[in-house]
């Protein structure tokens, strides 16, 4: 019997879930929940349903695990508590200063109503979190580095997009190649997010539009790309539309350590990504753990947990001992 | 109260464990264990002891966890399970072939005697297994890549060290650059292991021996050099002790995959390994699943484990709420 799975919300992240259960036999999408018309939202899926959110309490006895697929900045606060109550649910929570409360408030709604929750799934938070935990461990005397890129950054090309003059745009974040030599070598540099990082949009503007003025205003705004080294180029729709359609993103989480009696060996743990589609390898990250929890929860365990509390065993559709015999 | 570790037999990796422990402040080294003569093994903690592997038995109540670092050919198939009736204890057993059997025996032993083992740790198996399973649950459509090196083969350096004429000899395990390349690339090559890796070894001939000679068994040797590329370099006694004296090694695990309804986006995950000393970094993360053994046997569990079964959060000193708030 396969896992059932549903999905709340039918953006990026959702159609995301919706290939990567694809890829998962023994997952299965039955139903995809969505605040707009059910009517206008066409899925891929044909055997699962498209309903409204507001309905969502009928299906609770035909869906394993819910998948949350809304922002951070304002559904899944809300969202993750309230569909705890009802379901085993998975989400990919990534304001990293408030992770702690909303652990708290889905810990006690998946408690009280004795279904298990997983928050935060992804890369970042998320595989990069699991490497920065592992290395520690591993390394106690040690210094960690997270580069980001090269990818899209959402917020950034947002903030591009709403400067006067900028029709459309998009930005790149880039990890400064001798910033990571000097991590790889061992040299435990000293470094801002903006040594380690250039930023790089790319700008259709407004006809007629002050390119000077909209290159001035970006590179000197503060927060987004005051402290960094911002290249604006100006392209045309066409060449926007041809090569820079997609979600790329990606990154390198590094551990620089020491071990010996006298601290004389140098080590370098390094994970890496390097993602076509951030949304989907984020939702291939949830689909993973949508088995575990269903495992889990079928053990009897409720509350809320991270990718921290998850023995890796329980993400494979493999047996312990094939485990054993084929991956160990 | 600190975790009392014993170490049972001290080597290169006995030794590391001992650096391993002097890391982590929660970890306490109770005691050595050796087949020798005790009067003759010097140890570095000054607080711990060393005594007969024969008396074991007698420190039952005075050590939480029992450290094996004997060898995986003769040694460890044998000690592990002996000592899993006595203690709870951790191997780094590694011949990837008899895991299976091996696990059965360890098993055994712990769960009548109400112990708990893990087998298998250090980083390959171990790291390496863990990043193939993560790697293999996140993208099931896709391929594997482990290359080795550059590093010491302690194998392949018994091996020349067999040849006549030969006083001394280091093999490093060198992977091949463009095929990691073409990996990297996502172009999914079919590589042997020979193929990935180019051997090079240095020697130290005895006087007056035909170096000729030497190159020409050593490149013909079967199993160990024939199938690959192999470089001889003949160096004297002096260039080997200050030049060769190190046992670094490492590696590199790849998955490339496919994501999308279509199959349509790459991806490329990657982990690796830059080592100084591989007895060291070995002893660290045996020592991190030390800690770990140790509050899953305070929960209650028993029996044999693997890396796969362990939740991460049980390796960190710091507790699920300062992970949260700090590494996730």
């Amino acid at each position: 019997m396969s896992i059932r799975i549903g999905i709340m919300g039918y953006g990026n992240l959702g159609r995301g879930i919706e290939c990567a259960v694809k890829q998962n036999p023994d997952l299965e999408l039955k139903a995809v929940f969505t605040r707009r018309n059910p009517e206008n939202v066409k899925i891929l899926t044909e055997t699962a349903g498209v309903y409204p959110a507001a309905d969502v309490e009928k299906y609770k006895n035909e869906i394993d695990v819910m998948i949350m697929c809304g922002g951070s900045a304002t559904d899944l606060p809300v969202q993750t508590p309230e569909i705890a109550k009802l379901f085993n649910v998975v989400d990919s929570f990534d304001t990293h200063a408030k992770i702690p409360a909303h652990f708290a408030n889905v810990d006690r709604a998946a408690s009280e109503s004795g279904h298990l929750a997983v928050i935060s799934l992804g890369w970042d938070p998320g595989m990069f979190s699991l490497n920065r935990l592992y290395a520690n461990a591993l390394l106690p005397k040690g210094r960690d580095y997270t580069f980001w890129g090269k990818g899209v950054s959402q917020g950034h090309s947002d903030a591009i997009r709403r400067v006067k003059g900028v029709k459309n745009g998009k930005q790149y974040t880039i990890p400064v190649e001798t910033a990571l030599e000097a991590v790889r070598a061992g040299k435990n540099p000293e470094l801002s997010t903006g040594e380690k990082h250039t930023r790089e949009c790319f700008v259709v503007p407004e006809e007629g539009a002050d390119q000077e003025k909209i290159r001035e205003e970006i590179v000197t705004m503060p927060d987004y790309f005051d402290e960094y080294d911002t290249t604006v180029n100006f392209i045309s729709q066409e060449e926007f539309d041809r090569n820079h359609s997609g979600i790329p993103h990606g990154g390198f989480v590094i551990r620089t350590g020491k071990t010996g009696w006298n601290e004389e060996h140098s080590h370098v743990i390094e994970y890496s990504l390097k993602l076509d589609s951030n949304p989907e390898f984020t939702a291939s990250v949830i689909a993973a753990y949508a088995r575990a929890v269903y495992r889990l929860a079928q053990e009897g365990q409720t509350g809320c947990k991270t990718i921290f509390d998850i023995a890796p065993a329980y993400l494979s559709p493999l047996s312990g001992e094939e485990l054993r015999a084929h991956l160990l």
